[in-house]
């Protein structure tokens, strides 16, 4: 069983720059994730986009939606941004991609800051990914939300259970 | 849905005492790891026992058996060291707790060494314990394997499916 | 003998906002660090502002001189943003407090990202302030300069000697 | 003006073998604390040995008087373990390198471990060789000692004058 990873940025991926003092966006960190977490799983990894999740645009989301199409493997994750993933996973399920499993993630904190909750968090989607029947679900806080029934509480940082 | 943790120790939980330059177990780190995760499950925590894996013997094992058997949970995940990690599945097999999804799951790198596979490990038992049927399993390097298909490479590091 | 530390914001003490996905101040990470380092001087910790040094006015600068001045400790060692701690070092050196012997220093990477060089520079500045004669000083890259006698370099974020 | 590093082992440089589940020696962890420091020296480093210092013999010692004879440098500053380093450096003294200022430094935790006070420590050290007049020193807990005045506190691993 081959997993596909689409890193699309968010916190995960934010690193600082030093020399301007702002965080801004390179390389994805999950390469150097799936090393630390010895991961010895059939993955192939492609990167989208990499940006903040509040400046993905339709185009964007569109991008997304048609790179799961087009992905041959069954179990997808992507890495992405926690302020749209709800919006991310609500175009995906729209887009009725019905054999595939896919599983959005994300960090709250970025990955390169040593504290971050994103090797938990990918961990854990990868987990998902690969149990859970087809569908389009947010792995976040050790759990896994269908599309339409979670919402991150912006005030406390957590993703809940909307139904 | 709520899950036992149970912590008997392992590289996991491994520090370093810098008086005497010597590994050893003191308290088990996983609930810091489980605030960094921002893990929002209902977990029940609990130290059994806090060794090396290497040391365990049959009665270490009798009381990890006793501590599933005794649990309300029906999720379980065990945080142990590697070396024996499948003698404990087989134990755990052999005691028949037919309607309890029990994952065992480790790290190579202690997680107080800031570089440790141990967060990436947490987050894919503990999601394997919600979607899994019941039954024993090892969660290791981003896999889970039936407790009867499995070893622990020891040359690489790495676990294996046997069959 | 007793060292002043001034703290006063600066890459040193930059933090994730993981709610807005922003850099911010809270306090300083300095006592944290003297922890780390097992550092066992006589301090005196006092927090004149946190700010990034980019924002810093005359008015700042003024409370900074201030507070060296009138303290009682012969040695001060001063946390602050890289980019002005040349000009406050000048107007340190302006102020013509010829007792005392006064070392700037700061970060590239903030401290609570890991990979900081942060805790090398306060060692390297804590150090200094105890050997070195009365003046005006940057201690970074662990080197010390004359508060007239280097310039950080923009392109490469290093510190260099100008003469 | 350059200065030597002889790196010779000592928690510093632990690493822990993922395999054997023990710390062991590698190569030294100087050159990546050095890039974290950022630090703009003219240095030369240079491998010793890779012990622990408990395991120190006389022959060893006398290998890291011998190098520091041997070395063109006037400051020098060596990794050690912090048991026996206050014994180095009393064989340093012995050896009456008159016009050499010798500054030995170690840690309390692996560097390796991220909690390390090595960054510290060395920041602290190569910053007291450049202005501390000729003589061997101990550089720990953020304090210079001379040789012959300090030791190691074994119950509480700080480093404290005897004079």
């Amino acid at each position: 069983m081959r997993i596909r990873i689409l890193a699309t940025g968010g916190t995960f991926d934010k690193e600082y720059d030093e020399l301007t003092g702002r965080l801004f966006f390179q390389d994805t960190h999950v390469p150097e994730m799936l090393r630390r977490g010895r991961a010895r799983l059939d993955l192939e990894l492609e990167t989208v986009t990499m940006m903040d999740s509040l400046d993905m645009t339709a185009d964007d989301r569109a991008r997304i939606v048609k790179r799961c199409r087009d992905a041959e493997e069954r179990a997808i994750v992507i890495t992405h941004g926690t302020d749209t993933m709800v919006e991310t996973a609500h175009a995906l399920a729209d887009a009725r991609l019905d054999v595939k499993t896919i599983v959005l993630t994300g960090a709250m904190i970025p990955y390169a800051f040593g504290s971050s909750d994103g090797l938990f968090n990918l961990g854990s989607a990868l987990s998902f990914a690969q149990v859970l029947p087809a569908g389009v679900y947010v792995a976040m806080n050790g759990q896994h939300f269908a599309w339409n029934a979670c919402r991150k509480n912006r005030a406390t940082g957590v993703f809940e259970r909307t139904t």
